[in-house]
């Protein structure tokens, strides 16, 4: 059966990471909130999903992947869960420990680029802390982006099997998220990113292997694939970027 | 073997949610840092786990365990690894994602709970971001705190076996963190928390049961536990509570 994934229709978010790893894998799911009402998708399901006073195990916030009678909330849990099933992950304890360390830490800069928009908190905009959001976003750019972005370079150099993938010698769904977050970065940070991502070139070409992966390439020119824009996690403000 | 826990010493920080599964299964550890540097252990050791440019796969920070061959970082990846060896988590794959899912949740109010006294950015001092700490932590108290308690008392109410613990009907790693979590925000935000706490009993009511656990108790009175302060994540600013 089909997975079914329940997210934000219109942005990326954290959704992306989880529609990279089904499209990766060729898997059948369908994106909920992107589909039509009448036929009970649409933002009436993803609200439904969100808001069930009836769920014995509610999700707190989407991503929500719904995989028969389980539902699983959290990117991170998601990819866990789907990496086996898709093959995005490999078979031993030590592998699969490694791959969702590496995931968790890419969730962490994922958490720290939204943060340069919101510094305050989510429930104001942009608009209403961009004060703190410049300063934040200075922080970000000058110390994290080369921290996070050189310890990825330092996991691909030192892998025993090579430097082509994070872990081991195949793709996996830390692979996929990796190219997510440098692309994300390079949209809202290009001058930024680029300036540090001369110093790690693993990653640089990890980006692109990942980018030229036939079903990863198909699905990045489809219709499927929302563009970058102002309401995702990452996001193009000129003025924090340097 | 006993698990080796590197983390900085003189704070609870994210290593206190390893510790608490480590103490409440009354598995053997060694709080690597906090050992002598004489023996082998101390900040010395917990720099070499940190910056050992030899290791296959670094970790980007610490808290760091240790297993045989094995080294795990991310708390929650921890937690994952230790769950069923400690049994603190259910059998089922249903049972294991749910605790972890719940685990991410709770890691997402303590990352916001940090940002609150470190908005800008964790390069610089709180003296340097008082006027942007001020906005953030009232945004959380008055919105994050509510909300994850809340989630966390819905969790309870609709667990199927009972509202004692989070995930079926005895103690799993999550509920251990849930007291860490409550504990951390009744320390740091004492009045605000106080107030959402009194819309969550069942969440006052685990943190009770987790700290009167018998392990725990001792655990908690014993010098291992580091007290609260102000280097930690939970840090108790006067001005930013309300």
């Amino acid at each position: 059966m089909a997975y079914q994934l329940y997210y934000w229709p219109g942005l990326q978010g954290r959704g992306e990471f989880v529609r990279l790893a089904l499209e990766a894998a060729g898997a059948p799911y369908t994106d909920v909130a992107r589909g039509d009402a009448a036929r009970g998708q649409g933002m009436p399901a993803l609200l439904h999903c969100l808001q069930d006073a009836s769920a014995a195990r509610p999700p707190f916030a989407c991503p929500v992947l719904v995989d028969g009678k389980l539902e699983i909330a959290q990117t991170a849990a998601i990819l866990l869960y789907l990496g086996p099933r898709l093959k995005l992950v490999g078979a031993s304890e030590a592998d699969r420990i490694w791959t969702h360390q590496i995931q968790l830490t890419i969730a962490d800069a994922v958490n720290e680029a939204h943060d340069t928009h919101h510094p305050v908190g989510t429930g104001l905009y942009y608009e209403d802390q961009k004060p703190e959001a410049a300063r934040a976003a200075k922080a970000f750019r000058t110390e994290r982006i080369p921290k996070f972005l050189g310890w990825l370079e330092a996991v691909l150099e030192r892998n025993p099997k090579g430097d082509k993938y994070l872990v081991g010698g195949r793709l996996s769904y830390a692979d996929l998220s990796l190219f997510q977050l440098v692309e994300g970065l390079l949209y809202a940070f290009p001058k930024a990113t680029r300036r540090a991502a001369k110093k790690t070139p693993r990653v640089v070409a990890l980006r692109d292997r990942v980018a030229q992966h036939r079903r990863v390439a198909a699905y990045l020119q489809s219709a499927r694939r929302i563009p970058f824009n102002e309401t995702g996690i990452f996001r193009y403000y000129p003025e924090l970027d340097a």
